[in-house]
């Protein structure tokens, strides 16, 4: 099953990168540009035909693996 | 306005980070993930009221800045 997670910054936590790219687009002409954020998007194949295990799977992985819990939140969505 | 920009690698671009984290996965357990695939997640604010126009210009953003249109496809979402 397709499984979706994407994994973003919290909101108090600075994004350099998104700060960067925004300048960048003001020097590009891209004036109506007022913020940028830069975060993940994971997707995964995972074998399994029940949703609900996999959604608890996939969270795990991410408290385990693939998030940063003090910096990062995450949602994932399992495709049905 | 909130937009969404999801930034993909074309399938036929290896994805190292995600192999890597495929492999981390299964040696903590999760041997039910088959592919594991990293890609990038932009959220912009823009000014301005007109959803179409909005999507165009950030369109145009991605093909002169964001994304790489040799490695990478997009996909623009304007919250309406």
């Amino acid at each position: 099953m397709k499984v979706t997670v994407a994994i973003t910054r919290r909101p108090e936590i600075a994004d350099p990168q998104g700060t960067t790219v925004r300048r960048a687009l003001h020097d590009l002409g891209f004036a109506e540009v007022d913020t940028v954020r830069f975060d993940r998007l994971l997707t995964l194949e995972v074998d399994g035909s029940d949703s609900e295990t996999i959604r608890q799977r996939v969270e795990e992985m991410c408290e385990r693996l693939l998030a940063n819990p003090v910096l990062e939140d995450f949602v994932v969505e399992v495709d049905r």
